[in-house]
């Protein structure tokens, strides 16, 4: 038969059973994280129409995106999920109660050029809270406590949570009198953490007719110890500047009430998250220790989810981690929990007798007692079946011979201690399920010891 | 500004809150059905190589599929899940242990003319065990179980899994001396249950020239009250007839030790599963008091899962679940239990007083306590924040007025009952987790009474 090589196409990760494992219980602690935040779960299509999800136009995105027709419509395959997000919640705005909350937890996809620790199909999990007409601070106020929770629930201690609000930033421009220059100035610190002070300042002078005065008075107060101090003297003078600096108050007041650390919270005024969209508080997450990775978890506050498709004045705020990214992150820096079970199963069943009946009533037991369990009837011989075993991490094997099944007992043998005992199905299950219970609890990321 | 009104593609389903609560329960309960059978969870693109996914290529799939180019890559959607797991265990054969167990639960599209019922990207759950090489009986037998587990653990108690090997119907053409029609006949007595013996027959014997006692000694042996003794008589005369019998009767013997009840599983040997693809058991499974659904669960055994990629010789078993086909039967039957909390959180607290510290502290509180819980910090009247929760099914509401934070306390009110309690935090917590243990325990499917 003519055969064609198999392959995976590049960008697209496909991961072998036990990584995938370690990926689906960070899948599983963001839902519950979000859970309990009170978010609920959406699902939408990967496809739409093209016109609804290219509405607003223009810009690098579009040409990364997989369009093409079927029959006579013109499709796309999401990019974001926000987008999607704008049009469920337009389309069924009179059939939801806001404020709304959700999150979802899916792939996207953008064909960009092909490099490391870019992908083309990627997991996005993302969480935003719509409200309807108005929204109010408290919400900007809990998303780093979310962000803390969530991250620390999957096992990352050494991560810092950096907030701005673009109100803050906006005003200091207008303060300045940079406001024509305001998107220059911004794309320019932005760029403060890689190329330093001094050339930032060089390029506001040289570039952006920014007075030297001014960029000096900008670059301290963006390097300020104590940011909100430093912002104190220059309250009065602008509304939009004094509205951020209360909502930037109000966030960092009600951390401790949230539970978030102080130290693994700071206001950072250099954060501007892009041009447009943001209008309130913004947020980054980076890894104290692998700063080069940017931002893990970023997101904000904007005044209009949807007016490309309805009248409506919907402001929202939210956050998105890039999964597929991060979970390659974590594997490269060695970063994944490999102590955790990842196995398919807890109990390896054995057959030692012609009749498998016992056997499969065994497993049958066991899987009625919540554990998971294979049973290995191929025709191999042992020593293969335990190598099998062996090679998949899986606990605990269960010997079936005819004097366990005369004595209505089974052989519980432990596949790490090497220790075996001949128990009834009862104490088979207590045992195995005290011997779990021993080995869980872990985080699927664990940081390597400093 | 200018809008496009929006709109999600027909034949894409896209559900309110609520009901995605109840498909991703339905979701969950899948996987963990799964897991208790020793299945690993995997995840392969939605997106592969046209010239990978096409490689057995033409059909009726074809025509169906999403298929376009982005920049020189001719790329295609999955249209099952089932191409990309032979993909994907011919391209990691070497990675892999074998048996190989993989349950994936994941959206599929094909671009079907729309009509009600039919969906253009839907969920499918499948499992497959894969042997290398060989692949022993027991595996097939075990199946049924996992589907009788799996339907019993979503609710559904009316429903049978009907089961027939193709050997026996491949062996029982050859002794009736219809091999050459084998593809004809197996198509008409597939039409059994629409259309009658009768007219059965008729074709029979008109349109593919079966001799009339011929074809009534098939139709008798497929209409049989007890198959297995009907195909007593018929062993001796044909290797692959009597071998799919005793394939059969090892399935039947092991259903008691697998837990399966009698009356939730029949021979049926009218069922055949298409032409080609599948060579031992073969099963289906319907509901009872909805035939005209057709199978809701089906798959079989197959030779040959990769041998458009690999020489490898790779049998295997699976089933195939189109989730999201079933939930839509589901829903328009009644069939979703709605007595099952489907609001996004389990309590809604409400600040009183202008500082909103104690209030974020005791949600902080319940979240750490395992408790969904949302603040409502909006400045709407107090009615209207009841009326959110309300509309949401939430099932508590807790108060901090300036009383109950002077003594240290919340007011729990239970929505649905309208009993209110001011109590401790932690009483609070007590409170909310027994009263929502009360609620919890059923299942997503609940039949009408008949």
């Amino acid at each position: 038969m003519a055969q064609i090589k198999p392959r995976t196409l590049s960008g697209f990760m496909e991961l072998l059973p036990a990584r995938q494992v370690q990926f689906d219980r960070m899948v599983d602690i963001l839902r519950s994280s979000y859970s309990l935040y009170g978010f609920t779960p959406l699902d939408t299509p990967a496809i739409e129409a093209s016109e609804v999800l290219l509405a607003k136009g223009g810009g690098e995105t579009e040409k990364q995106i997989y369009r093409f027709t079927k029959g006579d419509t013109d499709l796309s395959l999401r990019f974001d999920l926000t987008v999607p997000l704008a049009k469920y919640v337009a389309l069924h705005q009179n059939e939801l109660t806001f404020p709304f909350r959700r999150f979802q937890i899916a792939k996207v996809y953008r064909g960009e050029r092909a490099q490391k620790g870019r992908y083309r199909e990627f997991y996005q999990a993302d969480i935003d809270v719509i409200g309807d007409g108005s929204l109010d601070i408290t919400n900007e106020a809990e998303i780093p406590s979310i962000i803390y929770k969530t991250f620390t629930a999957l096992g990352l201690k050494r991560f810092k949570i950096r907030v701005n609000n673009r109100k803050v930033l906006n005003g200091l421009f207008a303060l300045l009198g940079l406001e024509e220059q305001a998107g220059d100035v911004m794309r320019t610190i932005d760029k403060l953490e890689k190329i330093g002070p001094e050339k930032v300042k060089a390029i506001l002078v040289d570039d952006f007719a920014v007075p030297a005065d001014t960029a000096d008075t900008l670059l301290s107060l963006l390097a300020a110890e104590d940011p909100m101090a430093a912002l104190e003297p220059l309250r009065g003078k602008n509304e939009l500047f004094d509205l951020g600096v209360e909502e930037l108050t109000t966030v960092v007041k009600y951390m401790a009430a949230y539970g978030v650390p102080q130290d693994h919270f700071m206001v950072d005024l250099t954060i501007a998250r892009g041009l447009d969209y943001y209008t309130g508080t913004v947020y980054e997450t980076v890894m104290l220790d692998h700063p080069e990775v940017g931002s893990i978890c970023s997101g904000g506050r904007y005044d209009n989810l949807a007016e490309y498709y309805t009248d409506k004045q919907l402001p929202g705020v939210g956050i998105s981690i890039g999964l597929t990214r991060l979970f390659s992150v974590l594997e490269a820096q060695g970063y994944l929990n490999d102590a955790l079970i990842t196995a398919p199963a807890d109990v390896l069943v054995l057959p030692m007798t012609e009749d498998l009946a016992p056997a499969i009533a065994f497993a049958t037991t066991l899987r009625e007692a919540g554990i998971r369990t294979q049973l290995h009837c191929e025709k191999k011989k042992f020593k293969q079946k335990l190598s099998y075993a062996d090679k998949l991490g899986i606990p605990y094997a269960a010997f079936l011979g005819e004097d366990e099944i005369q004595q209505g007992k089974v052989t519980v043998k432990d596949l790490t201690s090497g220790e075996q005992q001949t128990v009834t199905a009862d104490e088979a299950v207590a045992l195995v399920r005290s011997g779990l219970a021993a080995r869980a609890g872990g985080a699927p990321i664990r940081e390597p010891q400093n």
